[in-house]
């Protein structure tokens, strides 16, 4: 056995627990919210077949799998052409048949082809779980985190949109976190880039139009001409790329500008639905059409979200999007969904940045109660089951050391108060609670130190 | 993109709703008594370094470990001499540096070790996540599955033995099971193997000594010969197989056995005060003197437990011990502690089994509004968010869709009211509300609605 200082693998982490306390305030929040939504937990294991996940990501997401080697003799089912060549790609499907999950929406999609005979449609769900990516290790980047997840699959209806975005300021609502919502919808684009006369553009043009606060209208045009748009195509382009103001008026432009597009204005009639209910339920979270919104365009079909933060620099913390098509990978036709994502770790750096964790999450233990000896400990032994019975968090320090090595001990772990039990106190039938921020002390009964807490 | 139905690797589940919402209550119960207790969080990643894991489960748990593939061009790393043997004993450490792990007991000593200098002993801490083994799967083991471990690391009082008595008997006693609670002590085990003069055979004589019901006093006899015994050892070791009574009995008896050995009577020691201590505390839960437990005798130092329900036949659903050298194995000396673990699935079988899970567990939400077209939902749409404001689950039927398949919605969720929105309720600003079980229906204005599901 080594006795070398143990490390835990890169890109990866140890929550203890001041830590585990905050993100649990989090991931309550958020799990607490979706619940009061009417949405149901799911949970799927860490490993799925590599049948389910390989293609699924793209070449890049396929080779930042975690790919776990077949049980026993695994070289032994190596072809011998395979097992001779002795190179990766030879060798890798072999040797490995599972791989860790990469996101929640794969599995989540596996789990309704598997399940659809039996699940009740629409099928609203949410998951909080770690995924896991061979990312490089960097800055707020890992290769194991947490996502929380939650979709609405099997309608149609933009409602599911509304109680979505509702979900998203319900959540930054009560983390007190001020947010925008921006949100595009696919058709639009798909709109404009018909609209123009280039309907296979759509990407280039939303990644150009992404650029224009950093680079300005002359280059983007430059890029669009890269890209392979004609003269004409750029110069219909050009009130877009200008279009300011308002929802309404930017909506009242683009209703113009996508009149000949059927698809365009579909994409219009959706987003000014969504508008008008969001307004009609007095939203308190700002809603913005943003059009640079070009998250996920090879799967999303309809509306495009994105939440920043305006509390300080920072990517987007949640996003998501409606999809037509999730589950035709594994062969399920025609049923749509809509969900959202949220960015836990994000959200868990903001909060601290901004020194918004609430103070109460911190203390678990209420009171600590001191050890001077066996005859001490088995009184207090009493009191912390009648604390316990009543539903408050105490502890009895269980080794008899000295008073300042426990009060450290109290103190370290973030316990408010400490009751010091000695042989006045079990003469008197009272312990002696001393507030650690104040240092002030007084005496309780049992049934005093009850109310106490309890009050 | 294969269309072929997807499949879920073997030995692994999904977790539907109706599961999860059980699994939760379980996690919740134990979770929050955790907390009672002050006992902190604590989270480790899936994968460890195989540095970690390797050696620490004996040979048969290293060739369980799920290994994970190098990411890159893994087969570019194993060195020419092992890639022309090819075998997968030459390979492997080439290809793969991590491993899933495999307990929570051996990353929680890797923490402890690298963290020693920030945390606060006695360092009391809960830990509750999936660990994952390459078992061959069977009915009732998996290879993905949740352990629940609560431990004190950095005390020998034997208060904290107490401790995680009362834990186990406050979780079961909110579960509503009956359980008894079986304990030893190796180093009575230890002091009877001294006592007859094979110090060396203490894990041959417990084995022998469990196997007493089964196959009887001769038998038992027979093998402890074989496994090089000696008559007058066994002959010495025949009042122990017949020992019988109370506890106070047995530890009467044992107290005389072991009146040569040191180590017995520390052993005797040790229980005897745990025995008073919980006598004293009238722990609600039986505790029971048991020789014949042999849990994890290669780790285990002092008491060792393991807790039976009576509900049904099933093996043991937590157990645990006091550990003297947990952190040694990565270098840290000295540092004692004591644990326990709850057996998740095998209390999810028994509570499902007898009927226990309370029924409130499975609603979710309380109240299905019904959706007859846009302006009804509209309507709907401000008092759902009025109830949800209230913290009162509630959901909108998104489509707009015949009246009985949103009832069989309503129905197979088992959401208990339905509230049906038509003109009729408009016009009177109601809603209907239709209790599912009964068929029995009211009209309610928002203020009598938000009373009733608040009352």
């Amino acid at each position: 056995m080594a006795s070398n200082k143990p490390t835990i693998p890169q890109g990866t982490r140890d929550f203890g627990p001041a830590e585990m306390v905050r993100r649990n305030y989090i991931f309550d929040t958020i799990r607490d919210t979706f619940k009061l939504y009417g949405y149901q937990p799911l949970e799927t294991p860490a490993m799925e077949n590599l049948s389910t996940l390989l293609g699924k990501y793209g070449e890049e997401g396929d080779k930042l799998l975690f790919r776990i080697l077949n049980s026993g003799d695994f070289m032994s089912k190596v072809p011998d052409e395979a097992r001779a060549k002795g190179d990766t790609n030879a060798v890798s499907s072999h040797i490995s048949e599972r791989g860790l999950k990469y996101d929640l929406t794969v599995p989540f999609a596996r789990y309704v082809v598997q399940n659809q005979g039996t699940l009740t449609f629409p099928f609203k769900r949410y998951q909080i779980q770690p995924v896991w990516r061979a990312d490089r290790p960097q800055k707020g980047r890992y290769r194991e985190f947490y996502q929380c997840d939650v979709d609405v699959i099997g309608s149609n209806s933009l409602l599911n949109e509304v109680e979505l975005l509702q979900i998203i300021s319900h959540v930054f609502g009560r983390l007190n976190l001020d947010v925008v919502i921006k949100i595009n919808n696919r058709k639009i684009l798909a709109g404009i880039a018909e609209t123009i006369g280039f309907p296979d553009k759509m990407t280039d043009i939303t990644v150009a139009i992404d650029k224009l606060d950093k680079i300005g209208n002359e280059k983007v045009n430059e890029e669009l001409s890269q890209r392979g748009l004609s003269q004409h195509a750029i110069d219909l382009l050009q009130p877009v790329l200008k279009m300011t103001g308002t929802n309404a008026e930017k909506m009242n432009f683009l209703a113009g500008f996508l009149q000949n597009s059927e698809t365009g204005k579909k994409g219009i009639q959706e987003l000014k639905d969504i508008f008008d209910l969001t307004t009609m339920l007095q939203l308190k979270t700002t809603l913005e059409l943003d059009l640079t919104l070009a998250r996920g365009l090879n799967y999303y079909t309809g509306a495009i979200i994105e939440v920043k933060t305006l509390e300080m620099e920072m990517g987007s913390i949640c996003g998501g999007g409606r999809y037509d098509d999730l589950t035709g990978i594994f062969g399920l036709k025609g049923v749509s969904g809509v969900g959202v994502s949220f960015g836990a770790d994000r959200i868990y750096d903001v909060l601290l940045h901004t020194n918004k964790f609430p103070n109460t999450i911190e203390q678990t233990t209420k009171v600590l109660f001191t050890n001077f000896g066996s005859a001490e400990a088995s009184y207090a032994l009493h009191w912390v089951y009648a604390l316990r019975a009543a539903h408050i968090a105490c502890e009895l320090y269980p080794d008899s050391i000295k008073l300042g090595k426990q009060m450290t001990y109290a103190d370290k772990k973030g316990i408010p108060y400490v009751a010091l039990v000695g042989e006045n106190e079990m003469q008197k039938q009272t312990v002696t609670l001393k507030n650690m921020a104040s240092g002030e002390q007084r005496e309780y009964t049992l049934p005093e130190l009850l109310d106490f807490f309890k009050g």
